[in-house]
């Protein structure tokens, strides 16, 4: 049976408090209670991931969701669970009170968004879209619309959901075709949206669609594309429930994973001349709107990924403390000495390091980049508030392209210390292989990223922030330089050695960019993961400098500040390393990309040359 | 729908003549018709995977085995498929005719078993059974066993299988405790085996197990393990069936891919005093006999995991070829500009480069190797013969663990040229990142792999193999010294920085292995993966060397040796650039594998501390 989950409390924590900060953001108004009520969010989340979700896992992948005559039925219990979800209040929790949200800071998202996808991201997806959808419309909406969806979307009576992709137009939303006609105060959707996750289901009375279509007069492009709120089912003045509205799904997906959420095809106007939408905001801005609601679940499904990773290093821990197989390589003379467990294997001791110490970098990367959200926010000066927007900018599509690449190897790596048994579904594990493969798709892939990452966070402000970033990671392995403790000077070092290759890396494609613009962009996704790894390193060394200082004070919990220092130097070690690698391909490896042609791809299935 | 397969010919032909050097191969006597014959074999064997295997291949997936009281129902087509590639004589293929086989070289065992496997990995298990049984029992077997069973192992009417693992001894053969007991001439074997492959089916009218089991006098460990033939159907003096032995197949596993084949748990002798069995050779040598079987099956799983990531690559490119999405970059300037095909975008020529490079790589390194084997078994100098069979036992391990990680690294990459659509079931590259994943676990995990380079292969000669074939790489780079082409070059450094690495860090192995043996196997596994992309780039490097010549003496192919040299270029810029990165975690970070301990890996989900 597939081990249960268990969050990372006391990781989470020390995240929270030590490198997140959450004393710095009580300090933000509005959130003066943020530090004082985070151990017990923790806690009750903790329990609800593990109580609830947890228990839907399995069983919600083996289910999956069935469609029939356009109704879609989650798997059992997911309803139920849905229900309490809503009922304890976790869909509200960084909504502001006004819409009966529980007000908290972004930084708390981080470790519980991380604790319902790693207990079961099927489910998650739900909630999850909630939150987006609050977050466009409170940004974007009419008074009237933030009145009548945002309540609803927060108490969990309705569900939220984006409308993006169409057949033809998946990474390019330029090619988006649904058409919008103006109708009195309303619209007439018409159109085909594809890969719409939870787009229909039986979890809530409503559903409301966020719609990205054309109006009539609108401009080719994605300065042409306008949003649109399209309701399953109209609301009423007094915001009861009226009339079905001509929005269908007409097919759900039979995909790798992700069973527990239905991935649909929704039809728009099919049966009428347009489903009625409204307009959110001003025309032709629906990309705009659109990215506020994608940068967060950019955001959300970077953590996604490292929840799942992290349930599939926990299964492998537990599974390589159980199985017995093998002798002690220290044991190897004495032909009688007993049978250990494979944790002591190095090999497997190396597997379980190595995803430790990404996961560890990644989550503690993700969470300083919420609380980044929220200085951003509301820091009281303008200038801090907009460094924060710059990092956050420069964070968004690594913490989303980084952690979901690094999550799918570390599940892969995950079912590889299960041996066999990984490859059997009933030990679990294969479920968060197939699970999280889905996060580096969706949400714009991984190529995506790495394009808006050098496209408009590095060559946009010529390289303005991320030489920022740079020199503040600098100044503060600076402050290393005075230790005298090995593993935290070698970490130092790596660090060095990887912001200069982020440099090199940095200026070439700035160089580059001007001459030859694909040469430039061929190895943006190696930029990317450098960004990650260095991004990661960074607070992780940040963590062996705070572990150093607590183990010179003899803190009480010497042994987890030893482990961290121990876990970080590792990371430094086995990650970090890479940095050399990458800066070679991204300054060397650039021109070699794009050398074959389109037709030279196919000589090695050529007809052979006579003998 | 899914891609149909299509053989790489071109490519296979190359690596046959040029580098894997058939023209050396047909020296060898018996083998005198082999480079005359192989042009045709290849067209034959790319027919009929195209036209018999491939159409089966998403169909046996979908279906998959049934199991029902103790009989397994292979999927629709398979039985036909098996009977259609046995009379081809495709079994028969590496075997010597007086045996019915072909008598062809080791080396053409390569490209035919890439193909089978890339058109059908779920079939293609079955008649690779076969081949390693008829190996294992000509080398080991009595004249009577031979005589018995390997003509109808060759003509398909029977099948063969290996059965090694046990619940408790997965990775660990020393705890199998399958029991034999004399009886008469043949014994009578009681146990459970689990994860054997094709342990029943309905193929063919008898399947051959071999089965490792203890004697009641044998020795603890591994030298205490014999090696039993134990037919399904017992056979009459004449050869005709008889009676049913007793062992059954309990049941299939429920597994993440491979769906094609079943996985069966055999049990022996559970509805009699036992199954009847008969000793292959010596009492108490059975681990060495299933090396026999092993190795042939290790380097098998190596080209089966190329043959899945090759077809990936054709899916990807095809998908990248005929996908219309964004705009050109080069067009950037032009908003008018007409969308194009995602091959042109510089982060999916990325991936496909990537791809190409490294299946080019591997595939070369395996058929080399495959032609050393045909060498170590038939050159008349018995030195020559010597040097080959260290080498193969050095390379097998290599070609295994490394081939089959990087085959699932493509894999995944091939998915991710296809975006949403590779999460969906329907468009079938997500069936090769499921099939794919288990050749990194079968016949040895990469872990197991790793354990082997270097204890047994590294260490146990004190590093004489290693140092001499990295001698011979370096003495091939020197050659490279005269070229002008920077292509040429550029590969040669890096392959010098490879060979560094790989001294290096033989020689820190090799140095901790006295004082500190769980170190020096602590990153067993990123040594094996430098063995491979340095000796894959040798390979590659060899290849551009051939280019560069054919291209100065103006060949006919010139477009297919400019794009093996751009592709040798690609694979040093963004592959074997990696080899001080594998070098540093090896000489630098061994250390840091086996700091934190047992106990501490939990500390990250202890109780928090209070706030």
């Amino acid at each position: 049976m597939p081990q249960s989950y268990r969050a990372p409390l006391r990781d989470m924590q020390f995240v929270l408090k030590e490198l997140a900060r959450i004393d710095e953001v009580a300090k933000l108004p509005g959130f003066e209670e943020a530090s004082d009520v985070a151990d017990a969010i923790l806690e009750e989340a903790a329990v609800f991931a593990s109580e609830v979700l947890d228990p839907l896992n399995v069983s919600g992948d083996k289910e999956g969701c069935t469609w029939r005559d356009g109704e879609v039925t989650t798997p059992k219990g997911f309803k139920e669970a849905y229900r309490q979800f809503a009922r304890a209040g976790w869909i509200g929790l960084p909504v502001p009170s006004e819409y009966g949200g529980q007000g908290l800071p972004q930084l708390m998202v981080g470790p519980t968004h991380e604790m319902w996808n790693a207990a079961n991201v099927g489910f998650a997806n739900a909630p999850g879209l909630n939150q987006n959808a609050i977050e466009t419309l409170e940004l974007t909406g009419s008074d009237e619309q933030k009145q009548r969806y945002i309540p609803k979307l927060v108490s969990g009576e309705w569900t939220g959901t984006m409308n993006l992709t169409e057949p033809q137009a998946g990474s390019d939303l330029a090619a988006v075709r649904t058409k919008a006609t103006p109708e009195g105060d309303h619209y007439r959707i018409s159109g085909s949206k594809i890969f719409i996750t939870f787009g229909e289901h039986d979890l809530a009375a409503n559903i409301v669609h966020l719609v990205l279509a054309r109006l009539p007069d609108a401009p080719e492009g994605t300065k042409g594309i306008s949003m649109f709120v399209v309701p399953k089912f109209l609301v009423n003045a007094d915001g009861s429930l009226g009339e079905r509205n001509d929005v269908h799904c007409a097919s759900i997906e039979h995909k790798l994973g992700i069973n527990g959420n239905p991935t649909c095809t929704m039809n728009y106007g099919e049966k009428s001349g347009g489903a009625i939408g409204y307009l959110v905001g001003q025309p032709h801005r629906g990309m705009e709107y659109m990215f506020i609601m994608m940068n967060a679940a950019r955001y959300g499904v970077g953590v996604q990924s490292i929840g799942i990773a992290d349930r599939a290093y926990q299964s492998a821990l537990a599974f390589a403390k159980e199985r017995v197989q093998g002798r002690d390589l220290k044991d190897l003379a004495s032909r009688s000495a007993a049978p250990v467990t494979i944790v002591h294997h190095p090999d497997v001791r190396r597997m379980l390091m190595s995803m430790k110490a990404q996961i560890e970098a990644m989550r503690a990367l993700a969470y300083v980049t919420a609380a980044s959200l929220d200085h951003a926010n509301r820091h009281p000066d303008e200038k801090v508030r907009a460094e924060h927007r710059a990092f956050i900018e420069l964070m968004t599509p690594v913490v989303k392209g980084w952690s979901t690449d690094t999550a799918i190897e570390i599940c892969s790596t995950a079912l590889q210390v299960f041996g066999g048994m990984g490859y059997i579904e009933e030990t679990g594990i294969a479920q968060q292989y197939r699970d999280v493969r889905i996060t580096a798709i969706y949400e714009g892939t991984t190529g995506i990223q790495a394009l808006d990452l050098v496209g408009r966070k590095l060559l946009r402000d010529m390289g303005k922030t991320a030489m920022r970033v740079i020199g503040e990671i600098k100044a503060f392995a600076a402050t290393l330089e005075s230790s005298s403790n090995a593993d935290v000077r070698a970490i130092r070092e790596q660090l060095l050695k990887g912001l200069d290759a982020l440099v090199a890396a940095s200026q070439s494609i700035g160089k580059s960019a001007t001459s030859d613009l694909p040469a430039s962009m061929a190895c943006s996704v190696p930029y990317l993961k450098l960004w990650g790894i260095v991004a990661g390193g960074w607070q992780m060394a940040r963590a062996a400098a705070i572990a150093e200082q607590k183990l010179a004070a003899n803190d009480v919990e010497a042994e987890f500040y030893k482990t961290k220092l121990a876990t970080a130097r590792f990371y430094a070690d086995h990650v970090l390393s890479q940095a050399a690698w990458l800066r070679h391909q991204i300054v060397e490896g650039s021109a070699s990309v794009m050398t074959v042609t389109e037709n030279e791809f196919d000589l090695d299935r050529k007809v052979m040359t006579p003998a």
